[in-house]
């Protein structure tokens, strides 16, 4: 009786954790958080399922920048364990052609979202597993079929909850795609004649940091060491923006308060930055492809 | 034995998901995400019941703002499932005679707040199943007594978090009330001699839609088809602010980007836009009640 | 075999319940929302544990602002229960030789941060029990050792995480330190001469009222009633910025729309406002250390 004793609790205890959904929902959009839009994604997949776990990347992507979303999805997404489902609604297309997906990453990893180039980053750095298209028949909420407009709520927001919740298979989504997505063409960074060249694919608006997306390995290349001065451009459309000398530091604490540095970030790109201060508002410098950054060694 | 092992385990698991609150405790305020208030409310919910799931609608209401309060509770509360708590905090009356109630809706959702036109449209969407007052002398956070003016942490959360987590009944939220709410007049949407008029409750803030107060039904009495071009005209105060022609459609790709259309919103209220642009920023459009629309067929 | 089923049945629950973790984690940081910075040290705990239930004081802190988180946390901590585990990063020295710390206070909350003033008011308000170093050999993110910037994330995420999930106890976070933290100096209430002075630590930005530093026994020693006209001056860097009389009065309602008056608000604090306005826009009010008021009774 002892032994079936233990059994049993232990048997039932896995089966209560086994029925708590393990997978978080992940909502990322441009709604922002001023009206009621995002609740109601939350409140559909809340009806889904009341034990799911729902989390946001953020709500502040500006309107329409598809470029953004695919950025912070990038930088936010490896932080997450594989099974993760991520949400992202940033549709400008909405009722226009753009196939609604999810993406299946080679690190087991979701993304419910707009075809529309979202996945453009998430695709190159987690590898494409497998992309199915999301049937409308019959992943959508019961009863919105009269809406043209809300895709985020009544197909993303429902997809994504059933599949974090186990209520759908990722094969329940809807038919399988060729394994590619749609993708934002941009500026890779490299290296070239002693010279680093890379882009600004976005600001760091709390702070005023300039993250690049030149990778360690590709600024190593230059053969500076920590402590030495480079030389660096910034321009805009062939513009100057900025340029002068900074010091190669490993932390903000390395120069003094006020002077401008280039470190490489927690996400293991060059950045450049103002130590307490703007170096994006000290500057003017923006983010985009139109952005181009220039790294030499200096004599 | 194997049968008691299987009822065992399924009467267990049974009662643990029992336990467990399925009711979701849904905040909304003016108080904005700067500070520390909103966590003050959730903290007071935690202590109530750790295993509560809470959630927002938003807490960035423009501040005193109960008109825009009682619109984000109609358009975000139909997305939650019945039984759902929601406690609302704009309370610009606080310390006067305004009633703190809670509001029962004939759909089974629940609205802690004060009664002072919070409840406008939730009223009326929802239905008024039964009212109650808060009785403030068992249904208020020990030892808070002190304190005159955060009623939305020491009375409407607690009670709301009490409400939802299970720990009192309805019937032990205070005495019933008359099953009314106090309501804020405001103009409803007609249609009249070929003509439909409304207002606009509220701007999209994010994309600068307008979307107005005219349901779909009402506008198809004017009986414009897809595609059909509409006069439309805005007036504030009695001045006009914009006047022009725009195509009834179903989406915004169904005009080119920088072009004005009119659409039913995911809420199924007529709305109008620039594909890709803010319509109200362009036009200089506002909400509220000193707004009117009028919406005419073109020849 | 009855009783068996009731024994077996209640243990198995209670064991179910003993595995969630029932300790709250709350994040709070100058990071913002408009990235995925916060998602980021969100994934790392949930990686840490699926069943963490995890809040967040504010993210809005004024980049680099040690005074004001310190004072977010005094007001929002007191309103979790013991047991709660609090991640505040505002840090900006990262990278130089602050420590990094877990305090435990006597009443038995958790405050995982750089020690550079964040708890110069929480170590005041709720005693410290004992403060540990953390051991960033092994309480760190597997993989983050070449990440020089994070620290919120790959270190003190991923502590409180473990913490809070009970994978870790207090004093595994590392060694033992002093019981005392590191604290910015600030002028306390008084009174002295027939005189009430004090200091202005924080705005509220949300409705622009001035809430004090001067706690309502300290004020209560001017002997003024209920009612009462008392005589204001606000101070910045010795230049006066606003003087004038207004009641003390229990509540806004307690004064005509658009007057001012003197209140205890609902943390005990002297606090100016203005009915249905701002006093602090109205009379360019600002907060921190630089900033003194001056209570007179009048005559």
């Amino acid at each position: 009786m002892k032994k079936n004793f233990i059994v049993l609790v232990l048997l039932s205890l896995a089966i209560t954790t086994a029925c708590l959904p393990q997978a978080a929902l992940v909502f990322q959009s441009d709604f922002g958080l001023k009206d009621g839009a995002v609740s109601c994604m939350k409140g559909v997949a809340f009806g889904v399922d009341p034990n799911l776990k729902m989390f946001d990347v953020t709500h502040e992507i500006p309107a329409y920048n598809i470029w953004e979303a695919a950025y912070q999805l990038k930088q936010t997404a490896p932080y997450w364990p594989s099974g993760t489902v991520f949400v992202s609604v940033v549709d400008p297309g909405v009722g226009t052609e753009r196939k609604s997906v999810v993406l299946k990453t080679k690190s087991g990893h979701y993304f419910v979202t707009p075809d529309n180039g979202t996945l453009t980053f998430i695709a190159e750095d987690m590898g494409i597993e497998e992309v199915r298209q999301i049937d409308e028949n019959v992943n959508r909420l019961a009863g919105s079929e009269k809406s043209y407009t809300f895709h985020g709520r009544d197909v993303y927001a429902y997809t994504g909850a059933r599949l974090a919740a186990g209520a759908i298979t990722f094969e329940q989504v809807g038919p399988r795609l060729e394994p590619k997505v749609v993708t934002i063409p941009y500026e890779k960074p490299r290296f070239e004649n002693g010279v680093v060249w890379g882009n600004i694919p976005i600001l760091d608006v709390q702070y005023g940091n300039i993250r690049t997306n030149i990778d360690e390995a590709t600024f190593k290349k230059l053969g500076v060491a920590y402590g030495a001065m480079v030389s660096v451009q910034i321009k805009n459309e062939g513009r100057v923006v900025f340029a002068g000398k900074m010091p190669y530091v490993r932390t903000f604490g390395d120069v003094p308060i006020g002077q401008p540095l280039l470190y490489v970030n927690s996400l293991l790109n060059v950045s450049f930055a103002i130590n307490q201060s703007s170096f994006a508002q000290t500057h003017k410098v923006g983010s985009g492809s139109s952005w181009q950054v220039k790294i030499e060694k200096t004599n």
